[in-house]
């Protein structure tokens, strides 16, 4: 994060910390606007200065939105605004889009600093581009000193699809090979290490990033993609479970194939976590026609994003919802969506 | 408000206060979606239960994103709800497009009472459906108690964009009328009521609504468009000013004709406030080509949300960005964008 530093901003003199003004729509708005936001986010449609962006998208289109509220806003891997960018994207590419615009909505608390807020606006942008997508859109409002944590961001996001037929959970068959793009845990384990002051050695980085690319590379080749999932909130086991429970399916999965690097490994155990369950940023699963599992798993390795795909098992026929996990010992477990999160405020 | 009451969901056993596992993804937060959301929101897109939503939607796409943070979350003439979606709508009707989808992004604040955020939700699909919108795709997070305030939603928004040429600031000319929708500085002074507990007779009602409707009829009569804004955070002197400069153009307005109603002026008396600051929730000035502007003051007559319509002056060439308003003395003043905003939080 330390190469955005030196492209930062400086606030103007008044505006070193984010104060009621600073959205209250007047001069000191635009002043913001002009120093922080304008800048990184150049194009056309925010030049334009209007209530919103004027678009050439060809339908059908895929639309999705997130709020972040991570805390700390900094992470080792990432930032709150990278995040609001990648899991954006993300989404997009999981509908078998390809991501093209977003918006971005700012809720700043009071007091926040402004050299802060514009290093995340910075890594929003860097962000955006390695994503191939522009912010064109936005909203900045300010809230009183304990009415926000810092700052919340939302993102929308549309890309036209490019997946014909749909590529959705109603979608997957049984005999659908499930693929895992990578590694499991790290998104969960090096927000919270960063929160609690853990310091795990070496620090455990977030997975944060765009999986467009490897996404649309799938696409592309014409590959049989039923569903794609990336597994946010609910890790892996979250991920399984709802599609298994929409798709009205069930899956068994090896977990000797799902790949957990030894440090997330270490402090799950240390934290008592489950790995499967925590949260990932640049992790998904495809459900892929067996008879294109093979050539699905080549073109992924081709990406660095996800050049750890492996096969981590197939989807059956019943009973809805059960997905069944093969352990390292040989013992089965049934994996199961948690009533809440394991670890809050980790996107 | 209070016919909602009787539809509103009751939220089970045990999700009567919002819970952090309320936004963990899992099966608390299926739980709230179930009970509040998807039969607030119910559609197709939302059925599918994937990332995003796929929309039929024919290019050039208008979009739009805007926070709602307004305090209290109930005020009279609507709610935190209904202002998330009549601002999102209007700012795509800004934009000559019809508005046709919606996201919703919630942040929740732990301890929030679920049976206001059910009413709430209620009056964002009762609003949709007066706007002829459907929100197809969302997000639910929770902060902890004192880390966000009762709840903030973010709205983003998409519609086919219908006029041709563009509308926008720099399409406006000299000799442009310039057309106001109806009074001013309702909402502002409603909200702004409720808060401090003000006990204006008769209370002072937001203009909270869409303005969808009046537009497209404009738009659809082929009526000679060049720019419209709506007149939120600023008011009705920010909004001139703002397009003025983006145009590089003058306006001359004439305070006599913008309406005030009586109790929005007393309270601005009393208050010290100007109503030409003051923010609206449905209220727009359009600039039309002098010879259409007596057709377009009628079409918008026609409309109850517009039946106010009247012109209320000229674009001139002369400097950049210099509003001038007539007074009602005889005396000329010139408006300009405040640097923050008189009332805080009234969107």
């Amino acid at each position: 994060m330390d190469d955005f530093a030196l492209s930062c901003p400086v606030p103007l003199p008044g505006d070193e910390t984010i104060r009621t003004a600073h959205g209250g729509g007047g001069r000191a708005t635009e002043r913001l606007l002009d120093t922080i936001f304008r800048p990184a986010f150049d194009g056309p449609e925010l030049a334009r200065r209007h209530d919103g962006a004027r678009l050439d998208l060809a339908g059908p289109v895929a639309m999705t939105t997130d709020s972040y509220v991570v805390r700390p806003l900094v992470f080792p891997g990432g930032d709150i605004g990278s995040l609001a960018v990648n899991g954006t994207v993300n989404d997009l590419a999981m509908c078998g889009a390809r991501p093209a615009f977003l918006s971005a909505a700012f809720i700043l608390e009071e007091g926040l600093e402004t050299a802060l807020l514009g290093r995340i606006v910075q890594s929003m942008a860097v962000a955006a581009r390695a994503a191939g997508v522009r912010v064109v859109t936005g909203d900045l409002k300010v809230v009183e000193r304990g009415k926000a944590d810092g700052v919340f961001i939302t993102t929308s996001g549309v890309g036209s699809i490019v997946a014909t037929p749909a590529i959705e959970p109603q979608a997957v068959r049984p005999g659908d090979v499930v693929i895992l793009s990578g590694d499991v845990g790290r998104h969960g384990i090096a927000v919270m290490a960063a929160r609690e002051g853990l310091g795990f050695e070496p620090a455990i980085v977030s997975d944060c990033a765009s999986v467009a690319a490897p996404v649309l590379a799938l696409l592309d080749a014409g590959v049989d993609v039923h569903c794609l999932r990336d597994l946010t909130r609910g890790g892996l086991a979250g991920g399984l479970v709802e599609i298994a429970e929409t798709a009205g399916l069930a899956m068994a999965i090896d977990e000797r194939e799902v790949a957990v690097s030894v440090p997330v490994a270490a402090a799950c155990e240390i934290l008592g976590l489950d790995p499967f369950h925590v949260a990932n940023e640049g992790r998904f699963v495809a459900f892929v026609g067996a008879g294109d599992a093979e050539r699905a798993i080549a073109i992924l390795r081709g990406h660095a994003v996800s050049e750890g795909a492996v096969a981590i098992g197939v989807v059956t026929s019943g009973p809805a919802g059960r997905v069944s996990a093969r352990g390292l010992i040989g013992g089965t477990r049934i994996l199961d969506m948690l009533s809440g999160e394991q670890l809050p405020r980790i996107c």
